[in-house]
């Protein structure tokens, strides 16, 4: 399988150019390009195979990282540098050092843009955001079953946002654990965040999202005062105005564009389900609503019916048990849940939301498909 | 207000003694007592006061951290170092320190068993699972909200743990960024893990914690092969069993021990509430139910009529609700939801469930309070 590996990248390459640390900037100053730069650091590893003693103590934490992975010509590999040009220069050694010894294999390097040691604000404000925004674009292009996060290199401030990034997009980190060989593996958890608080202030959001910023009275005006402390993570507030913070993109990407769906049934499709449906001996709505909540391959197998005005018909397979159902944001609503053999074939036609704004008051509130018995 | 900091502690304590870091064990060892060890490596930092030049480049990193965060006389130092003689050595130093500058400082180091860089599968079945669990008892004792988590020092590999550990227990993390001076604050997140899907298994983690192992076979007959991968980050296996992990130490603590109540309504107490208590103008059943959920002084203080049998009505104040619930691990079961104004005083005389387990079918399922209109 093709992986897409994506590493923070530091200044561990450069630990055999006897340079110290606080002076490999100035070093990769004083060559004539990053060119030059580049290849001479390159030019003190690029011998170094990549096996146990070597891996331990003279190449970088990216390429040991990577090795341990088990990485293989037709990878991805994506090194996310500082962007400073000494963290620049390492990353693009790296890439050189792995173009030398996987031919073919696929490697990108991206500065990023406020992502540096020496400013904490314009690493907060910057740095984290667009490091967890490129991350996030990334994970857009690829299934996140094919991608891995690998923090073992870079700044170690950088490490909670990409665990927390990784459990929310359901991707897993690998890392290297210090000076030992092994490879620490940080699988998703089963973790969510509570959508639901953040729902009312969903058009404020929407709104820092496409003017990039809003005034700091908009803000005040429209977060409840009670409300701001837990917002505070996911904003950043400067007398220039409020933007959002790297926790703020990644809970607005996730209410935009949900790794997965959650079932909300409505009144009568909690009849439905619970009086009719799950009465059945081979029927197990609960089950099937939450295996085409959860993947968009589903959902559209299991798609029968489009009534064009948002809601679809839903059918399992060869059974009888039929689904009424919409999507509303992070949410898949379920309006009704019936059977064939009861209502006949053209139940398409006799159980019917023409309206589904102004008949929803009717079937509403969609609670969500959670219960214990 | 009194804080308590719990800090991973490294080796950066040692950076004026002028040995290089992969020397510190020995020159520990040599010492003749870890006592001379500690007061003649506290000697090469004793003088240093903490302001800005000194903590950016002399002081420790725990030192530094502590400062920005703003430790006072009365607050509680928790010192968790390695299980090796330069950790621990290092965090001594720390706390003489510590106690040096800050008279009457609350200061306790904890060495963890496991924790060490040369053997990533002690690190990952010991060490890091005793780091939580130490970290877990000490939030036992104090409340969340006085506790900061604080990852500046130590082994990177810690890091994805202390940030989940947080997430869960509502507690921050705060920590320097790097050589800047800037604390940089990681506040609690809304986050919840999916506890639903964990709950099948509760009596298989209740033996595993219980006996500390249980066979593989047993693990391999009892866990369903498809729900595997889906566990895999919450036990340890190896040839001599199966064990919980860090991770699965957490999760298993939110399921004992769960931080906050997640209420779930009856079909009774869901008709209740939005058929006849949402209606009236002065009432949001809703919002009180949260409330009482996430608070056990809230949950206490609105307890009103205990009926012995784990059920217990509540009253909101001075308002005509009140509500019949019972608590299930993490669960908070509401039964029904009444007027007193229409059933009357005797309420809890006319509403009655005499046998919550043979009654519990007729008002089951219990269904998830989140839901949209």
């Amino acid at each position: 399988m093709v992986k897409t590996i994506i590493c923070s990248v530091g200044t561990s390459a450069a630990k055999k150019l006897g340079v110290k640390p606080n002076e490999l900037l100035n070093w990769v100053n004083e060559k004539n390009s990053m060119e030059d730069a580049v290849e001479c650091l390159f030019s003190t590893f690029r011998n170094l195979v990549s096996e146990d003693q070597n891996l331990k103590s003279s190449l970088s934490a990216e390429i040991h990282s990577l090795v341990r992975i088990g990485i293989t010509n037709e990878d991805q590999i994506v090194l996310l540098s500082s962007n400073t040009n000494d963290g620049y220069c390492c990353a693009l050694a790296v890439k050189k050092y792995l173009e030398y010894y996987w031919k073919g294999i696929g490697v990108l390097v991206k500065k990023i843009p406020g992502l540096q040691v020496y400013d904490a604000e314009t690493f907060r404000k910057t740095g984290v955001v667009e490091f967890v925004k490129f991350i996030l674009k990334q994970v857009e292009s690829y299934d996140a079953s094919n991608i891995i996060l690998n923090p073992t290199g870079g700044y170690k401030a950088l490490v909670p946002y990409t665990v927390l990034l990784g459990m929310l997009k359901g991707i897993k980190c690998d890392y290297i654990f210090e000076q030992s060989t092994t490879l620490l593996e940080l699988p998703p958890l089963p973790l969510e965040f509570k959508r639901g608080q953040f729902e009312a202030y969903k058009p404020l959001f929407e709104e820092i999202d496409r003017e990039s910023s809003i005034s700091l009275e908009k803000w005040q005006n429209s977060v409840d005062y009670l409300e701001r402390k837990w917002f505070d993570p996911l904003v950043e507030i400067s007398s220039e105005g409020v933007t959002l913070s790297a926790l703020g993109f990644l809970f607005w990407e996730e209410i935009r564009k949900p790794s997965a769906l959650v079932p909300f049934l409505s009144r009568n499709a909690i009849a439905d389900c619970f009086d009719n449906l799950a009465l059945l001996d081979n029927c197990d709505p609960f089950r099937f609503l939450s295996r085409v909540a959860g993947s968009k391959l589903a959902f559209s197998q299991a798609e029968h019916l489009n009534m064009g005005n948002g809601l679809r018909w839903l059918k399992p397979g060869n059974t009888t048990d039929r689904y009424l159902v919409s999507i509303e944001d992070w949410r898949l609503l379920v309006w009704r849940a019936i059977r064939e053999d009861q209502e006949g074939s053209k139940y398409s036609n006799k159980i019917k939301i023409d309206d589904p704004e102004a008949d929803r008051r009717s079937y509403s509130p969609f609670i969500r498909m959670e219960f214990v018995n």
